[in-house]
């Protein structure tokens, strides 16, 4: 076989009570609370946490040092980083140079969303196909690339 | 077994003539006319209504209360939206929050896009990328982030 | 049966050394260089080549005409686009209105990232969410809808 393949797959998940997934997904060393939902074609990465009552919407992708809180909705196509290619390029195995991003409770994200290393508060709302640079400090509703406080909710 | 788990699928989906599906891909009580193909990883929920001779590319999704019409090209991607959060979070069971999209014929939707749930007339070109906003009663080609009208066709 | 199914699948791909897949993903007719990496979720038509050494992350979109160099990362979700709608929508099998992209070597492109037919240069970074619209002959980072260039390396 002139190639590796791996298969997608559920490996080393830490489940609340009640969660529900769709399958394909490949989710492994994350931790997902209770009555949290996943959808179908998602990718949640190793240390990544989702709270309790979440939605993540199919397409998404958490990547680790992504943690999310409770009462939260990842819309489809969602897709966390935390490498900024701050040296040019891509950080590899040089995981100091990754950065974390913290999503609080009832914070919901719009399809297509992008979402950079940032802190994001509680109650917050994102526009679908925004891009998130900065971190979110107000509750409101943010939207545009790059997001900006449209009003309050 | 610590999780639910679904698996995606193609159920109860009423189906024209000549139409072909590349799975895994999750389909579920909705309608796709004749002669209209599906790429995989894409995910088109119930009630929603494709025509005919569309092509639904790789990775989409295409929600409840979505109807596109015949001779349509959604691209790779593409994320529509039913639900703009109006009461700052998700409408969750309360449908009446849930807003419609109706696409016209001949209709061309570039890769990544985002549709909110807004009236597309036909004969319209979105460009790859854009964030559709507003009901778009003009035939012509659009962009951007509000995508807005660029040209004549 | 009233419709016709295919699977993702792996077919007449021609490997390099040492090439790591995640499975489900389409790849078919395409070239992967050795020492690259291919995320789950994904798709590469026919005639598309990637280099050595790239990381195609998952939920990411390579379409027929794109060439990738060595030594660099598609994020995930990443959308290239061989079809520009130049005649009002799709070329359907007139490819003589398809064109190309041309990706050098050492280049980074975010997540969520648009790619239209375009030449990108070596020493390349594309930003999260961005939309690339011209040709880069600059080595640099660039960033937004359409994507601009913001500074040097």
């Amino acid at each position: 076989m002139p190639f590796e393949s791996y298969k997608a797959t559920i490996r080393d998940v830490e489940f609340g009570e009640n969660v529900k997934i769709t399958e394909p997904c490949n989710l492994y060393e994350c931790k997902i609370g209770s009555g949290s939902f996943i959808g179908p074609f998602v990718e949640i990465q190793k240390g990544a946490v989702i709270g309790e009552n979440c939605r993540v919407q199919s397409h998404s992708f958490i990547c680790e040092l992504v943690t999310i809180g409770n009462d939260c909705f990842i819309g489809h196509g969602v897709m966390f980083i935390n490498d900024l290619f701050s040296e040019g390029g891509p950080a590899q195995g040089n995981k100091e140079l990754w950065k974390k991003t913290n999503v609080g409770q009832h914070v919901s994200i719009g399809s297509n969303a992008t979402i950079l290393p940032v802190d994001i508060c509680d109650q917050v709302v994102i526009g679908a196909g925004s891009v998130v640079t900065k971190d979110i400090t107000k509750p409101g509703i943010y939207a545009g690339n790059p997001a900006k406080f449209l009003r309050s909710i």
